[in-house]
């Protein structure tokens, strides 16, 4: 539209937010030069999907790929720099330094603006040596190694060390495998963030599944010549063909550290609801930034594949000239643990009160299906609610077909519904799908019942 | 607590909203007498399994039952009388005339209050003999008796009439049983209510299924020499061991009429929020009720069990002295067969401009999960808005796991949410459970970008 040179965006980082950002920023900004920079060998894939990789429940790793990579550079007319690192930002200037990670060639790339999708890496060992079979669980190549070792390795024994959603896919997976499986956490009990009652249910599965857990065990060191042959805690030296580290993931924020924009929790890198970081014109996006939770009102860090390819397109849109915003997140999270499935949504009780919440919660155990109807499975639902309005804001499941009953109750919180609200909700029925009282419904109708008799409620 | 005697309830009907009624009512007055009068010989069972049942998915018939008969006898000190039919309703003496089918003998059993539950019944031939092999689907023993015509008399050509869900259900119970299958309908098209798409979809899947499938034929009679041997149409003659009507129920309000309550929609007994009929005293719960359509705000025939139950308890609670209501309903469906899911929430484009409102619609598809894990299938998502407000007032999905996605956007509907709302919402994810956009949220900001250039936005 206008006389001057098309606006020159530049992406650093590849993957859901930053080919979210680049491909948004196409459609707003036809005539832009877009300019993604990363540091890996690939773009754009379900870094979700590689312990069903690892599992062999997928065939190829390029079937993660979202897109070819010409989708991007022909299509798109995205310019990606793969194997290209960002060195430095010079937000003065508007420019940041990159180099080939091969050839070390060093350029400046200006920018009119800037998304940073810098991503999270996994936490690994302080110290120690660097072994062969031990691995993290980020990128495709970190899928693509795990398959190779297991082939060529053959190890039979592994240790996943921790006990959170990653750590148990990972588990899944290397005993799918045929391999004997010790999960290790640091802290006293599986599955911070969940009740005791889903961690129960989780060592249950566990135990059932053959896979060992060993709680409050600290991750030393490894050990071993060349390749790790065991870990060591503080208590003791557990033998191991392989590693797997699934600990948690600290945000990439060092670039924008040195930059100086400010950081937020976990020191990740800050924003606001449309994506603008402390400076002018540098947006960041995905697993390196902050996000809203829509129920504490809070900027939290709660790095998710879903947050990074919405956060990327508002990212993308704004940068291009446009105007978007992402109101937040409730912190939604499933996983399956073998035919366990467990998620939750929002605030638990301990959460909401730290919020500033009257909280209470209710517990129930209904079942997936109609009773009668083969595969009904038990469902186990605990929602918190603030105990004097009644308001939702939260819900833990475990069982069988809980996802999308998450996501109904995600949708009551988002718009700020009461428990009452949810226990009227005209749910879908047939027998093959659901009991005649969904259990979201008869875990609503608990939870007003609670509330009627706060004392009474059951804490979460 | 008073020293007057007790309240007497009367319950007439003890399928879901009867015996919810009755249940609920025991609760709230502990020392009220509670007679249920059911003309079946069962109470409370789950009569949307009885094509599973036929099917053969669900070994016994009693396995439908919610619950023993002495947990309402005994436990929860309900009189029940089986075989017993109500003939007359006298509002002005509050008294109810009472028949055993078998004994005939008669009584009238005053009341305090009164709750119809009389459920609906399947429409019929108009005329003809009655034949053998001629089957409706309403009561465990049409499900038995069924059940006891496929093992004894050996049909081989079954024709269901009446291709909505139930019809389709059926074809699907007595294909698996290796009987040949033809459904009927007067209509032009299968799936009243739902879209062309939809209808394709699942006419598809039936020549998949080898389900044969006529419509625009209007069943006139079935002919047969006491077992019922073809069905006629005004234009063809079709041979059949076995016939199952699933053309639709009319609400059994003849009581009611006669006793001059007010009727609603399909003739229908018209209740208001609180279920209270337009008689003192009198509620009305269930298949033989009316209910509010939240979206629409008006007075609806919808019968469906989840409804029944909800109007039961509510129905319930007021008449043991209570305040309780049902806001309404958003007609929520859902349906299998075979494989494929359908289902529809709220209203579909031509019913939101029927009703006053600027509707528009748009459709995606999508996968059910990550689209490189096993089992990913296709869904196709129609959402439709209002156009000027956004504001979501229905949905129409087919395909895999459909059911718990279409309870997400009813619980969106319900709290009165825009598409832009929607398309925000954190739904959980991982790879098993969906894409990391799912189908709902890609059917949103479809929805979302037709509000924009609304002259673009597909038609339902």
């Amino acid at each position: 539209m206008s006389a001057s040179s098309p606006r020159q965006l530049v992406v650093v980082g590849g993957n859901a937010a930053g080919m979210s950002a680049a491909s948004k920023a196409r459609r707003v900004d036809p005539a832009a030069k877009i300019i993604v920079v990363e540091r890996g060998r690939y773009v754009s894939y379900g870094a979700c999907g590689i312990p069903y990789l690892v599992a062999g429940y997928i065939e190829n790793p390029e079937d993660l790929l979202t897109y070819p990579l010409t989708e991007f550079t022909t299509n798109r007319r995205i310019e990606v720099l793969l194997e290209h690192e960002a060195l430095c930002l010079d937000t003065g200037a508007a420019r940041v330094e990159v180099s080939g990670t091969v050839d070390q060639r060093i350029t400046w790339l200006d920018y009119d603006a800037l998304v940073l999708a810098t991503g999270a890496r996994a936490s690994r060992f302080s110290g120690g040596p660097d072994l062969a079979g031990v691995f993290t669980v980020r990128t495709l190549d970190d899928g693509i190694a795990m398959l190779r070792f297991l082939e060529q390795g053959r190890p039979s024994i592994a240790t996943v060390v921790g006990a959170g959603p990653l750590g148990l896919e990972m588990a899944e997976a290397l005993a799918t495998r045929g391999l004997r499986v010790t999960v290790l956490d640091a802290l006293p009990r599986i599955l911070p963030g969940f009740s005791d009652a889903a961690a129960g249910v989780v060592l249950s599965e566990m135990r059932d599944r053959g896979v060992e857990c060993l709680t409050g065990e600290q991750v030393l060191n490894c050990e071993g010549d060349e390749h790790v042959s065991a870990v060591v805690t503080p208590s003791r030296t557990i033998p191991a063909d392989m590693v797997v580290m699934a600990a948690g993931a600290r945000p990439c924020s060092e670039l924008a550290c040195a930059a100086g924009l400010r950081l937020g929790p976990s020191g990740a890198i800050s924003v606001d609801q449309e994506m603008r970081t402390s400076v002018d014109q540098v947006y960041a996006a995905g697993d390196c930034a902050t996000v809203t939770h829509l129920v504490s009102r809070r900027e939290v860090y709660i790095p998710r594949a879903t947050t990074a390819n919405k956060q990327g397109r508002v990212a993308g849109e704004n940068a291009a000239g446009g105007r978007a915003r992402l109101p937040g997140v409730l912190g939604s999270t499933v996983f399956k643990f073998f035919d366990l499935e467990v998620g939750r949504v929002g605030l638990n009780a301990a959460e909401a009160r730290e919020a500033g919440f009257d909280a209470a919660s209710a517990s129930i155990r209904g079942r997936s299906r109609a009773s009668y109807y083969p595969g009904a499975r038990p469902v186990d639902v605990t929602l918190t609610a603030d105990a004097s309005t009644g308001r939702l804001l939260g819900a833990e499941m475990t069982g069988a077909e809980i996802a999308k009953r998450l996501d109904v109750v995600a949708a009551a919180i988002h718009a700020g519904q009461s428990c009452d609200d949810l226990a009227h909700l005209d749910m879908s029925y047939a027998p093959p799908f659901a009991p005649v009282w969904d259990p979201v419904v008869q875990a609503a109708l608990e939870m007003h019942k609670g509330l009627r008799r706060p004392v009474q409620s059951p804490g979460a």
